[in-house]
């Protein structure tokens, strides 16, 4: 977890700071082909720590890659920062861009355990939760600033049924009767990751650049502005 | 094509300088999905031209691409410069890491036209050629480097039929007889050329990077070296 | 569109008939890369007419592949057919098996135009309705008995965003207060279809046994038997 | 191994009988993921035996998967039936479709045991032979024949480095001074095969016909009309 951003200062001062953006990665988990404890969406999320986009300084943290738990510390995060936008971000090996997600599924069914050892099997997230949730991110307009980039990238309908679908899920179901925009994005592996799997990869400098690029036109989206 | 190398001043010294690694990559052609003219091959040669790598001072050139003309242009090439190591370079669109050829076949078999609008069908690269030339770089050590350097990395057995196998099995007839090492590498789309088509890219930081490395894994090749 | 099933006959006798299952596949559409205005879907549902399992009838149908008609013809057929089961099937070219979708999504979002020459982008499928549905057939029965019959087959958590997730989730809307079980499968290309493309295929005799061992698992799943 | 043709009793008449083809499957190996022990290409080559194509019996046998051995079977099968065709052929698990070989590489490679329990590396397939040889089958009349029965296939250009081409270029060294035409041709996964693994299958009726049309086209093919 990471210590408070640069721009908590600012908040002694008259004008009050504008309300952080809340980006949060994961910690490796069985997925990295690498076993160097990899995982580029924590990766990108520390590095954009501390960063101001379109006027909002971005709180970054690491969630454990656990069912449960993950969502825990989650919530302590959005209770503690206050964010008017949360962005949870995780890796997706196989992508070859960077996968805006649309759509959260009421579904927990691992085919690897997670970090506790623990193998969720077809469980609800949150039992008699809706089916599904969308995103509220500006996806279209995340997609076009990605597209401009030059960033490889993709719209997808499917954060699987795994930790990443978990928090994305109770994300939004935390989110669902408050302004707070919030959506997940997953990422391609590291090239390090992806060396001798024959799977794309994309550098972590991409990574960052991708984020931040689609960060930056959600919060510039003009219907969207949160008020500070 | 690039003008002389950095190191040809070192030729007005009384010590002879090392005798240079060619370095070719192609110009863009209608394989480029970003429609930007970009073809990582050339833009990587370009990064690595006038870099001094185990001594030896690479020279970079571009080549067209364009069955017969591109084979004219690199027998020019090795004339001009006596490099004692050849490396053609080529953009691979759809594969995910660097490729290390090893066989060039006597096949020109297109199904998109090159850059003259000549779609060579079915016909050998060198009439009463023999079917194929192995790759005489030394792959294994290539690749073993390449791996270490954490970068997506491959052997490939078929350099297509396109104008880069034109090119390999070209250079592998013409050093049939000389002690001069060749070979082909095929490299990535550029992450601007990826976006939008869901296949895979590698940054040019990276590729160039790999280039290097590769290079400097074949040419520090003890039971290799060449006198110079 | 067919006729009534053979067992329509037997509903003449004293004992009353099993309600039937309606098992719809959708005409030929543009993404049909042998332009021989094939859909797999279709010839499938067509083979399984007036077969009886599990005691109950079979009644197939084919759906236009239009937004908006598609549902149309649907909800006439379940309102004359008065099915116990629905198994809406479509086409997926790329996929390897076949393919049991887990949830429809209120999105629809076509990259080429329905056969009316109409392309809808980013709209829900029914406005103001849930962001999803899940399937209500026993997905894990059916799967088990695919897998135990030797076909390819998968879970899937995308059935997309063009007439094939428009008709799953009108399907599920419609069937949301309803005691009657139904749900999506995704089938490949046939090897017709496939040839030239690179992409994988499955023979329809395999396709129409698949759906068949399918839905007989479905129907004799003792918790979901429902009453004649 | 499989007993003589039914068209052996023809040769005791007073026309000699066409010479015939021989076409050869392997046993299953290590890369069967059905763990049943199943190679297609045995079972489709069996299914052709003593089948009349063109006027040429077909002569099937399946040969061990392992490197030596199954040379050593094969050239005892060319001097025992005296074919004046033959067209070995092998399992390529994740090829879409009927796969015709250009071009035997000389290399084993491997990147399994064999059925022996030996892993080849980097080796030639015949010490001092050529580093290729081209099939002398008419791919494009075969390739043309397979595409009118809506079969998926293509050509390749690389072999692999398994048995399969150790086989491959071994027959065509074998046949270099011969006037008898061979190759080779790779054949998908079956359903069972692929059944779990999201690879692409081919129905072993779909094979067989594949390869019996293939054959068809080339025995066909006038200006490679052998003399009988």
């Amino acid at each position: 977890m990471l210590s408070r951003p640069p721009s908590a200062k600012s908040r002694q001062r008259t004008v009050p700071a504008a309300p952080c953006v809340l980006v949060t990665g994961f910690e490796a988990f069985g997925d990295d082909p690498s076993g160097q404890g990899l995982n580029p969406s924590a990766l990108a999320a520390q590095a954009l720590h501390g960063q101001v986009i379109a006027g909002h300084p971005v709180v970054a943290a690491v969630l454990p890659c656990v069912f449960g738990r993950s969502v825990a510390v989650l919530k302590a995060l959005l209770k503690q920062h206050q964010p008017s936008w949360v962005l949870c971000t995780g890796q997706a090996g196989g992508r070859a861009g960077i996968s805006l997600e649309r759509v959260a599924i009421n579904l927990d069914d691992a085919n690897l355990p997670d970090n506790a050892g623990c193998m969720v099997v077809n469980q609800p997230v949150v039992a008699r939760g809706p089916a599904a949730y969308f995103s509220t991110l500006p996806l279209q307009a995340m997609l076009g600033a990605l597209q401009r980039a030059g960033l490889p990238c993709e719209l997808s309908s499917s954060a699987g049924h795994f930790v990443c679908n978990h928090v994305f899920y109770a994300l939004m179901h935390q989110l669902r009767k408050s302004p707070v925009r919030g959506g997940f994005v997953h990422v391609p592996y590291l090239p390090q990751q992806a060396a001798g799997t024959g799977r794309p990869s994309m550098a972590l400098q991409e990574i960052t650049q991708g984020l931040h690029v689609a960060l930056q036109a959600a919060l510039d989206e003009p219907s969207l502005q949160t008020l500070s």
